[in-house]
């Protein structure tokens, strides 16, 4: 067992879940086995192999990364202040067409090093190369949940279904969900055929949604439908699922979502940067509807930080809505950490109980952005950078401590990705 | 002398000024002494006090925090997510009235160590208890521009130049800037009075300017002209000078900062978060104003982060102009960096060349948000954060290195802080 003591805790779960209250977390094995003030008989019967002292410090569910592409590091700033489709399909497209699965496992590790100093402990991945991508992930004790991306025609239903059925199990780390690329790459007959999955598994859906005005005006002059309304009149969101970005929604739309229990996945630093709008997360929120929030990949954003994500969730819905009250700090806590972990279907990754998975944080409140502590949850908001992450575990393993990482060597990899970028590079030059 | 050796150098200065080259920067004293590869007689010929050997990391001039009112600090957290108006009059001035000379001494050291961690070398301060605010400042060898900020009638004008005279010229590291509080606290009288002493000075003058659309609405109401006309139609710009916010300009406003060289000084952070509006910052930059950036108060931002003004800058202006090639990223660190020093007067303090002031700092490359190095300019705006500030050096000391504050004890700040804060909350409970 591991004893975090000395420490102020979050634990985001019951009536309560904003509350700071003061005492010590245990973990066992994978899974968090006490949270509170223990007594004199708790202490006596335990055995612990190490003790951590939080220096009251805060303890918090780690965050979640529920929309992202992580091996596209390799692409960070070599492509940048582009017009969107010039940046798609000048820039991006040609050199993802080079990667190799070992390329994969490596812009991969970069990605998770970069979550684990923002304290995030899991990602919600919708790539390709699927079995360095786990790797990768498994290498490093970091959990992963990954999103179908097919798209094409009904004979990409097949492979949907196999990677269903062979990563689900595969390690306590992975899981898969179903999930295609987004409407505007995927033939109805594919759409049906993945709604038939759904049916199959009682499984939830998860895809690219009204991302663009452009995607959602095309859909409409297809379909007659958005693609909320397509998906739902399909019978792909009969189990729920998620959609990424969901900037430009109707009021029907959510109303679906509502309907469905499907969580909109918000990515606010991405939908800043390539300029697609801003989402209407107060309506959202008035609806009732499940918030998470991800990062979406790097080369989009450009940064893996959920401290940005939250910053920018609560400050352009106030500028949206030209109101200083909208959007609330904890709304925003909430959805980059439960909110995350079960718009995932990481409902055992959510909150600071025992029995739960042991997925944590530690921030660091000796810093000055988080003093005076007037209120932790605003200042995580609204002031807390990833310079306040001290400590980072994943399934009661700690994996970045002070500043390192436990279980990558961060200069190989450092080594390994910034080689492999410039080969691409010159692939596509040449 | 200091020498750095082993750097990637980004100068800011010339031609190029955001191209990357290898070599060495040293300081003497208070200046930058020598940049670039030094042969080996002008090795034999130094002496040095410290070498530092930066491992191939970057170095580059500081950021500069060319709008802030860094002692509410005290009011971190403690009135967010709140209307405007509520705010204001609710929370922060109550808090304000019961400010002592003793708690702004406090309160800016807790605002200067949160500068140093965000690599900000000079802050340009708009508040009052200046002796108390200086004090902080030297006591800790932190650059700064003190800003007038007088309101009322005419027979504020005889303080301002009072300090104008006192603070000029009583310490290297401070300087004063003939500036009020913003036209809506101002009568014309003292707004006439100011224009005299920008006359008798030859002196730039700065204000809130344009800052939310009512104060420019309410302005045209009373004076049949914007914020920026009617200063410009009464000589307050003749001698240039700034206007902090600069969210509702006009286009005749822009032609008036370009005509006199005012600088605009761009908060993002605080703009969104209190739903002030989207900058222009496009038709800015085609019109060739000079632009700075900076965080504003803690009460509004609530972080004293350049990273977040750098990516918002950008980001926010993208979403305006619904163009992801809008404003590019070295246009961003130029504002942040020789942008800021020129807007503040200080100009021996704006890029790497010998004979400037040593205002510099260290970006440590060896982080996953720095790689791969596709593009270094790119990654500082669009991925960088805190966590890459390896060493902050103003005036030829460091000041910051590895997370450790060379000339302030933290915890100690903290203490102080944190129980000034609360006792000011009690005071105005009771």
């Amino acid at each position: 067992m591991i004893r975090i003591k000395n420490a102020r805790i979050m634990t985001l779960a019951g009536d309560r879940p904003f509350e700071i209250t003061e005492g010590e977390v245990w973990t066992d094995g994978d899974k968090i086995a006490f949270v509170g003030v223990p007594t004199k008989e708790q202490l006596e019967g335990a055995q612990f192999e190490r003790e951590i002292c939080a220096m009251k410090n805060l303890i918090m569910p780690s965050f979640k990364n529920a929309h992202t592409h992580s091996a596209m590091t390799f692409l960070r700033s070599y492509a940048d202040d582009l017009p969107l489709q010039e940046w798609l399909f000048n820039k991006v497209f040609p050199l993802e067409a080079k990667l190799t699965g070992e390329d994969v496992y490596w812009f991969t590790k970069l990605a998770n090093l970069e979550y684990l100093t923002s304290g995030i402990t899991a990602s919600f991945d919708m790539y390709f190369e699927l079995d360095d991508y786990v790797k990768a992930c498994v290498e490093m004790g970091f959990r992963s949940v990954l999103c179908g991306a097919v798209s094409g025609d009904e004979s990409n239903a097949d492979r949907l279904e196999g990677y269903y059925l062979k990563y689900n199990g595969l390690d306590p780390l992975i899981s898969f969900r179903l999930g295609f690329h987004a409407e505007y790459t995927c033939e109805k007959s594919l759409l049906e055929r993945i709604a038939a999955l759904a049916e199959k598994y009682k499984a939830p859906v998860y895809t690219h949604n009204s991302e663009t005005a452009k995607e959602v005006r095309e859909c409409i002059e297809k379909y007659g439908k958005t693609p909320t309304q397509l998906f739902d009149s399909l019978g792909i969101y009969n189990y729920g699922g998620g959609g990424f970005h969901c900037v430009h929604m109707s009021d029907e739309d959510m109303d679906i979502f509502k309907k469905r229990g499907v969580y909109a996945v918000h990515n606010p630093g991405s939908n800043t940067k390539l300029a697609s709008g801003i989402a209407n997360i107060r309506k959202m929120q008035e609806k009732g509807i499940g918030l998470a929030l991800g990062t979406d990949g790097p080369a989009s954003n450009n940064a893996l930080d959920m401290f940005r994500e939250m910053f920018l969730m609560t400050g352009l819905c106030k500028l949206r809505e030209r109101d200083a009250a909208a959007c609330d700090a904890n709304s925003v806590l909430y959805a980059a950490t439960v909110g995350g972990a079960r718009a995932m279907g990481l409902d055992d990754c959510d909150t600071l109980e025992a029995g739960k998975q042991a997925d944590l944080i530690m921030i660091d409140l000796s810093q000055p952005n988080m003093q005076p502590v007037n209120n932790l949850g605003k200042n995580i908001v609204y002031s807390g950078s990833k310079q306040n992450v001290k400590l980072t575990m994943c399934a009661g393993r700690v994996l970045y401590e002070d500043g390192k990482f436990v279980t990558a060597d961060a200069q190989e990899i450092y080594k390994n990705v910034q080689a492999r970028a410039e080969r691409i590079q010159n692939e596509v030059k040449n």
